[in-house]
């Protein structure tokens, strides 16, 4: 095999894009599960698959702003900073989590699995670029919020580790944020 | 933008090859810049670039064979185990090493940091393939002992999280190992 320049200059060209430069449309469901897939072809000991991409329905991203909400309050956040949280429920065309599921009952190390979950992340990034999105990676405190927890994950073990918001990008130059 | 279905299954498609399937060439100095450099193009938080990637000399290699050997021997092990943990540094083309380190000084939180490691591990996996080369992450137990650990870390909070095994793949279907 030769080296592939195109490819190799495609895989470091991505970049973070900002919720406000992300429009509709956001993957179908068989584009999901295709993206979903890709992100699963990843160095994984054991074959343990430890993570997970949940795409929120509107009825979710609805009851999350509700919790962002509590949670700014909760912590002694007044009317706007509420507002505020509130709003990063519903910011972009799409919004998944990522969950991330390591065991102790195996003997790959967790430190690995998370490694794993990593690179499932990242190259759901790179397979929402291939299949025409883009998208970003953001945290946040909301993210330790044990009711937003309890929102996400099905089971325990199961750790929301990252928001994802989706869309496709916005066709201008300014729509690269780094 | 529309969906490139040859980069989807391209990403989808990669396999982790066996240091026996791995041949010569290796990368030389300009292509590994590029691998490593397309690596570092994943989601970090902070741009904290929390990993490295170190690529093994023949003398480290020679160097590292003797403390795996002294490991197993420590650890019990008989002269058989002694001659097979030996080999496993002297297996495959090249041998790279990668190393994460984290911080606590910064306010991303250290699980975001292992996240971004392993984002970047999967993504030099994908960069390796995009060059022309192959190869697989490993793990083992010589990744924990502490003589090892020294002969890779350069600093305090640098961990030694794996070896990565590199070469040019074998150009027949049995060289694909899952």
């Amino acid at each position: 095999m030769s080296e592939n320049t195109d490819l190799l200059a495609w895989l470091g060209a991505r970049r973070s894009i900002k919720p406000k430069h992300l429009t509709l449309p956001i993957p179908n469901a068989s584009a999901w599960e295709r993206i979903v897939a890709a992100a699963a072809a990843v160095p994984d000991h054991g074959q343990l698959h430890p993570f997970r991409f949940a795409l929120l329905t509107h009825e979710d991203r609805a009851a999350l702003a509700d919790l962002f909400e509590a949670a700014a309050r909760r912590s002694g956040g007044d009317e706007q900073a509420a507002q505020k949280a509130r709003s990063k429920a519903l910011k972009g065309p799409a919004l998944a989590a990522f969950v991330v599921k390591t065991t102790t009952e195996q003997s790959v190390p967790e430190f690995e699995q998370v490694l794993t979950a990593g690179a499932a992340l990242g190259q759901f990034m790179q397979a929402l670029r291939a299949a025409g999105f883009g998208g970003i990676v953001l945290s946040g405190s909301a993210l330790e919020d044990c009711d937003v927890q309890a929102a996400i994950c099905r089971e325990p073990g199961e750790r929301l580790a990252a928001w994802i918001v989706v869309g496709t990008p916005e066709q201008s130059p300014q729509s690269i944020d780094g």
